[in-house]
């Protein structure tokens, strides 16, 4: 274990965690707000480790497969610990674990919180959430690649220990340009969306923080109502760009290089697309009592489709109160998850298409065990590995899933509370049904079932493995 | 597709379901009771199909895989629409989705009930109930194949095309003999089991349908109150056998051959007794405060563990009522299931336990790529065909079972009561929570509904694949 590297890696996530609290404390200048110190203190802090672990460079910075893992897995933890300080520090969530459940909602981009007065936060604090989305969007370490100068092997293994789906594919042959195209094509489009929000009438501030927990597919809003208040043009805008937000990122720079025609013929895409559009006209159908005309219903079909198989959740209209079929629909998108390489979370509909293939091909072999079956997507085979791996990814899910409902259950609330609010939080939406629903939140829970359900989000946003590998005994024996 | 030797066989089952009525006949004609000539109807419509369709026997009788697994699902549809008829003949059950439904629920050794007066059926209709369950329960062309001189490389095929758990192998070399074996076996404790019950004061009736259904794993009681009602002699008695039949019957056959001791370090076994224990402790401890002395206490927590993971679904106390916590340990162990080879449902120990190596396996190859990493379950190493196909299984249940609640869900009903329903549909429980908990019924979904969930008990009993190769285009392409 290179563990000089790990010690180092760690110490350069803490300094930029320290340069990304300086955004809220500009912020906290502006509008004079009371946490100021709480986030020069939380600056500080984030430096005094940082520093130190950074101030000699290792010789050698190899990390293998295994030590990716877990510092990929520390990294999201130690991020998650000390972003948890502002929130401590200005007594706008005085318990640590709440501070923690928040901060690591907010990372993973989940999106589920502790409190019940969002707008009681002053603004700093607000934007410090929403800026957890977008840095944990498309992850820490990618951006951290992206500026430092580690040597090239590690950082195909970090890349791919966090990014998301599974066949991750450098964009470039150099890992470090494919990081800096990842973070220019999702600083543009974030641009583009907040330009887009400040037509609609949203003030700077509104729209930076709806612009940035869109990015992220997070969550986190500014408004207790979350944006069922704004007009139907923002929730058209929010729409888009949520769906934009879950498009595999490596697309957009296929059509940048003018390649725009194999990009639109990626079988993930399509199938992303027709799942949009066939659960927002089934919702709308389910739907068709609860809104007086057709453009509500759409607006909110549309929105809502959207927000959970991005994994944003973000809310336009209370959907705990819709009928059982548009909930399961809901539920049924929150498993799906968006496209591998975007910003949102769950299964994948890459892994999703290859699990449906892979069934296909059992069916396939039963019937004509003596000819040969193969599972293809983009006319491409998909090699061996990666459907085992994909099979014991969704094994992994499941026990874990169920292991956790297990655990929470001892807080004796409902059943299904508890087995949707371990479905949003492993999958990264943020809202579950009942008393996890849209306009409720999660300070029901006891601190044991708050860590589990933390928990839950960083393994659903690191995809299993790297916190499975953490906790291993053998990734320690020599 | 050799067709004359698949509707041979259909034509075989059917003469059999017309000798198995001759049991509740006889018993229609003990008791005087009014369903005399509905079972006399419908022993005659199984005879006239079954004798038509067997009155010329096949010159080649060799089924390849595909057929068996075609011919298992077909002949599990039959046997349930055939065995239908005497709940509509006799009124009991006019309506012949509810009757399907039930009899589904019988044969699939489900013990799902869309009745909400048991006690008012004749005795001959609750004979057939748990009869039902006793013939699922072993399978009908295990059955079949101890009766019947077919060729014997079909009967290979058709035996596991039937039977539970990842890998069922065969006995003795003869295909025949293991069936017979088998059955000798299963008839044998069941006798057993009924002794047990006639000495705790049950009459001869009371006692044949209660230890046909235990047997079969099954659930259908003759009180409306299940077994809750009887004395703490029976619910312990029950509990025993129960546990007994969800074990793997080739164990049994491994002591009664004089080697206890081999087929006492059996890996699933031990799990299964592990899980058993842990999870009576478990809820013991947290529904302390509902039972007023410890025996009580224990007694209801063993039962319905044992009730639950052997699938069998008979209800001593009504868990519905219980804290969260021990409601999410029934649900968790209405996954897990029986042994492989028992006559329980679920996803069966073994194959928990080939998924948490396979697991270990995956987190060994990430900490060490380089070493080779096997999975072993009883110091043999588990063949990687098996493995593949344990993965597509999960994976496909997990589909089916996803997609059922979200058909169910048009019906309106509760989230908590759609979700247990399909769980305890998929599983061969019984029961469910809320609307579907252990005092209700199933009466409450539409017919629609009801069929999913009959394809649901299907599906579960004969573990997926029989049914999906049935309904695939590949198995009827030429």
């Amino acid at each position: 274990m290179n563990y000089r590297t790990i010690f180092y890696t760690l110490g350069c996530v803490l300094n930029i965690e320290a340069a990304a609290m300086v955004l809220p404390l500009i912020c906290a200048f502006i509008y004079g707000d009371s946490s100021i110190w709480s986030f020069i203190s939380s600056i500080a802090l984030c430096l005094l480790f940082g520093i130190s672990l950074t101030v000699k460079s290792p010789k050698n910075k190899t990390l293998y497969s295994k030590e990716a893992f877990v510092t990929v897995a520390l990294s999201w933890i130690v991020l998650s610990i000390f972003g948890a300080f502002p929130f401590v520090f200005s007594g706008a969530i005085p318990n640590f674990i709440d501070a923690l459940f928040e901060t690591v909602s907010g990372f993973t981009t989940t999106g589920a919180s502790i409190l019940s007065d969002i707008e009681a936060l002053p603004n700093s604090l607000l934007l410090w959430r929403s800026f957890t989305h977008w840095i944990g969007g498309m992850g820490v370490l990618v951006f951290l690649i992206s500026i430092l100068p580690l040597s090239g092997s590690n950082n195909v293994h970090l890349i791919r220990a966090e990014s998301t789906g599974p066949a991750v594919s450098k964009l470039v042959p150099k890992v470090k340009t494919t990081a800096i195209i990842l973070y220019t094509i999702y600083l543009g489009i974030t641009v583009l969306e907040m330009i887009f929000l400040l037509f609609g009438g949203m003030t700077f501030f509104e729209a930076l923080n709806t612009a940035l927990a869109t990015a992220g597919t997070g969550g986190f809003g500014i408004k207790n109502t979350s944006l069922a208040e704004y007009s139907p043009y923002i929730q058209i805008v929010v729409t888009v760009f949520m769906v934009l937000f879950g498009v595999n990122f490596s697309l957009y720079y296929l059509a940048l290089c003018g390649k725009v025609k194999s990009a639109l013929k990626s079988h993930e895409l399509r199938a992303y697309a027709g799942i949009i559009l066939i659960a927002t006209t089934l919702i709308a159908f389910d739907c068709r009592h609860i809104f007086a005309n057709i453009g509500d219903l759409i607006r909110h079909s549309a929105f809502q489709v959207s927000s959970i198989i991005t994994t944003t959740g973000f809310m336009s209209s209370d959907f705990d109160k819709w009928p059982e079929f548009s909930k399961a629909i809901l539920v049924a998108l929150m498993f799906v998850g968006a496209c591998a390489g975007s910003t949102g979370g769950g299964i994948k509909v890459s892994r999703i298409l290859i699990l449906l293939k892979s069934i296909v091909k059992e069916v396939k072999i039963a019937a004509q065990p003596r000819s040969t079956h193969k599972i293809t997507i983009d006319n491409r085979m998909v090699e061996h590995e990666t459907v085992r791996s994909v099979n014991v990814f969704i094994v992994s899910y499941f026990t874990i899933l169920l292991c956790s409902v297990l655990l929470i259950s001892l807080d004796n609330l409902g059943f299904t509370t508890n087995v949707t609010a371990v479905i949003s939080a492993i999958n990264n939406i943020g809202p579950g049904l009942d008393l996890v629903g849209p306009t409720q939140n999660f300070s029901i829970y006891s601190p044991f079932s708050k860590i589990v359900l933390s928990l839950n989000m960083l393994i659903g946003r690191l995809e299993i493995f790297p916190i499975l590998i953490l906790f291993s005994p053998y990734t320690w024996k020599k």
